[in-house]
């Protein structure tokens, strides 16, 4: 690299896919982040961090039709450029707390109850609600041979109780894939897994394109598609389509166990709002290592907008690396996903440039050791304090305040006072305040 | 990806250089990274996120010799292998924030006070205090044409505070390289730059081996060669370094413009504890782009260890990118060289798996909306609470309370009684409580 690089401008333009927000954005990103930690902690789920990377085989071992989104890593002057990458960024949190899992079994407690927040990589083409980079917030639970089934209704409350805490109404969709399974079982369906992936299809290709794909693909009578298509149709936000998808007269153990299972759930979300939870038999989620109960949220006023919440349990996820059954339950909000659609809608509530509550003015001719002096004591109580660097005027020194939308600005004493004062930038009402005792007003 | 992929096993092992924590641990570094947040945003810094990834050509203007440890991203699967990657993982944060103030230019308030905690990547050989991920905790400060000098002092004064406050006690080594460079130059040294580089070493190479380089690399006489040496020797905790510096005979403007800064910032931290801070003129710091005020900080119970803190002030970072004078200032608290030493050396306090304050059991036969319900008046107040999610023997829902570390069980009443119990784990006592009233004893 020549010292001279540095000689050339270059100028900076955003990489697509890759989103970055303004200070006053990022505030308020902060504290959905904080606001999602603490429900997840009121919750007792642990926090944990994976590395950004797993190795290759690792990723590849999993289900799933992400191989070709993923980011392989590479020194830019590798001395073998034909050597593939070994370590690649991670496309979810699921395989890597699977693996994390496997790898640190001996110390941790089950059942596992864990929350990861972090950005995760795909190199998908860039478009609405897909980024190449973006953060998602991860709750999970994985167990010892079994895993609760009260786990399958207490992930999506706590979702939903998060969500609306942002102001954020969600509609939920509920399925399980056992329903679906044993109903294609019973209909004599050889490879349901086939069956499933293009009945997941149907918000994009429509009924008769799924119609289309289970006769030619899959090789289905067209009166078992339509019974496919039947039991696709069935919504409830109770209950009840238990009743209606057994009217459909397939019979099945698996599709019973998926039916009593879902009816499990749907009865002990009961308490969300009306509507807020619907059982959809049409959600099946793309990932192959699903097993049983699988979510899928969307924005209850964007509906067309790409999912922002899902999640499923797999029984088979963490066996891959232990010669034991670990199965796990998970759900995952979409959060660059929920937020940038927000901040390109102009509903969220951005304000101030930075997180200063008082700014300390440096008087004419001041002391800084004053300033600094000032500042310290109302940092004492907790306050976010912000000392002005220099004696400029007094018209730069509020102009600074003002465009960083700082509430107030305290000035010390000048010359021969002794006492302070402090101004509301709002009302501009200015007081006398002493620095050892002055609260911000809540 | 074939489906039968899910049937391999792989035996998940811990990729080098890319550290990962147990649950008790990350509550330990995130207690650690709430502290540096506080505060940084104390004193009023603004969070930023920049991508994980630059574009190669904005990773590649910046001094430093890092080229060969970035790197570069490539799907996996991508067409053409021999195309070179167009982005690359950041390597610090001082270069992404200068291409970020450089494009958000016109959005932003100056001088420009923000703090960045991300993870950054290097493709080093991983050794001790060497990672090839790393979370880094940086604090800068950005001003059209001129930094106030009040920021070179402010920072380690931040940064000493988060410190102290994490019991880390540290040694922080404080030069200028205005003083190194003006000396030079006084020595009539044409290459400063490269002398520079060589007295870096002194640590590494020694005394002999710095005059060594000095004279048959930079082709200075043995008499310059050891005024340099000299200079390097020269320590002090408080200003009187300047008078010793003088005492060399080198006279230069520059040099005087140095001294009088390492002046000023000395005076502005004599309010920390004696020792603290030391004026160090062997002090250079590696990136070329630092111009002024340079800093390293070490622990100060194991000095051999790399540096734990580092920073300076750079003039022209981001005028690569704007035809502008944009100077700054910043420190980086490396996080997990940090982190990662103290665990090694076992005086972190791990303690609990889980943030869970108290379990709600689930009494035998017990019904789970009762269960459900009392967690959730718990939860009302703040306190973070887990619902036992089935019937179990008490045995078994103590010993999970006991294994995580669950500082209270609450048992909801059973049968025909009314009364809730909760039992203090520790103690052993066991008391009447209201759900609704009862608070976590402090």
């Amino acid at each position: 690299m020549s010292n001279n690089a540095q000689d050339r401008i270059v100028k900076p333009t955003p990489i697509t896919g890759y989103p970055e927000l303004l200070p006053e954005e990022r505030l308020v990103e902060l504290a959905w982040l904080d606001r999602i930690r603490t429900v997840f902690e009121s919750y007792g789920f642990c926090s944990i961090e994976t590395p950004s990377v797993e190795a290759v085989e690792v990723l590849a071992a999993k289900g799933g039709d992400v191989d070709k989104e993923v980011y392989g890593l590479k020194r830019l002057n590798e001395d073998d450029p034909e050597k593939g990458a070994k370590v690649a960024l991670h496309y979810d949190m699921t395989v890597p707390m699977a693996r994390y899992v496997a790898q640190h079994y001996n110390d941790l407690v089950f059942p596992f109850k864990r929350y990861q927040m972090q950005k995760a990589w795909r190199g998908e083409r860039p478009q609405e609600g897909r980024f190449r980079e973006f953060m998602q917030c991860d709750i999970d639970v994985v167990d010892n041979d079994e895993v609760s089934l009260h786990f399958d209704a207490e992930l999506p409350a706590i979702v939903y109780e998060i969500l609306s805490s942002l102001n954020v109404p969600i509609t939920l969709h509920v399925n399980n894939r056992k329903i679906l399974e044993g109903f294609y079982r019973g209909l004599g369906i050889s490879d349901p897994v086939s069956a499933i992936r293009i009945a997941d299809k149907l918000d994009k290709i429509g009924p008769d394109g799924v119609r289309k794909g289970l006769v030619e693909e899959v090789g289905l009578s067209p009166a078992a598609a339509q019974s496919c298509l039947d039991l696709a149709s069935i919504r409830a936000t109770d209950t009840s389509f238990a009743q209606r998808v057994r009217a459909l007269g397939v019979t099945n153990e698996l599709l019973d166990k998926g039916l009593e299972e879902l009816v499990f759930v749907m009865e002990h979300l009961a308490h969300l709002p009306p509507g807020a939870v619907t059982a959809d038999m049409a959600i099946a989620r793309g990932f192959d290592y699903y097993t049983g109960t699988v979510y899928e949220g969307k924005f209850a006023a964007y509906p067309d907008y790409p999912s922002i919440c899902s999640g499923g349990r797999y029984d088979n996820l963490v066996s891959s690396y232990l010669k034991r059954k670990l199965p796990g339950v998970g759900l995952s909000i979409g959060l660059t996903r929920i937020f940038s659609k927000l901040l390109k809608e102009g509903v969220l509530p951005v304000g101030p440039k930075s997180p200063t509550q008082v700014l300390v003015a440096f008087p004419p001719d001041g002391d800084r050791k004053l300033v600094l002096a000032t500042a310290q004591k109302l940092r004492a109580r907790g306050i976010k304090v912000e000392a002005f660097h220099e004696d400029r005027k007094w018209k730069v020194q509020l102009g600074y305040a003002s465009k960083k939308g700082i509430p107030y600005v305290w000035f010390p004493p000048e010359g021969e006072a002794t006492a302070h004062n402090v101004k509301n930038m709002i009302t501009g009402e200015q007081v006398h305040a002493d620095p050892d005792l002055w609260f911000l007003p809540s």
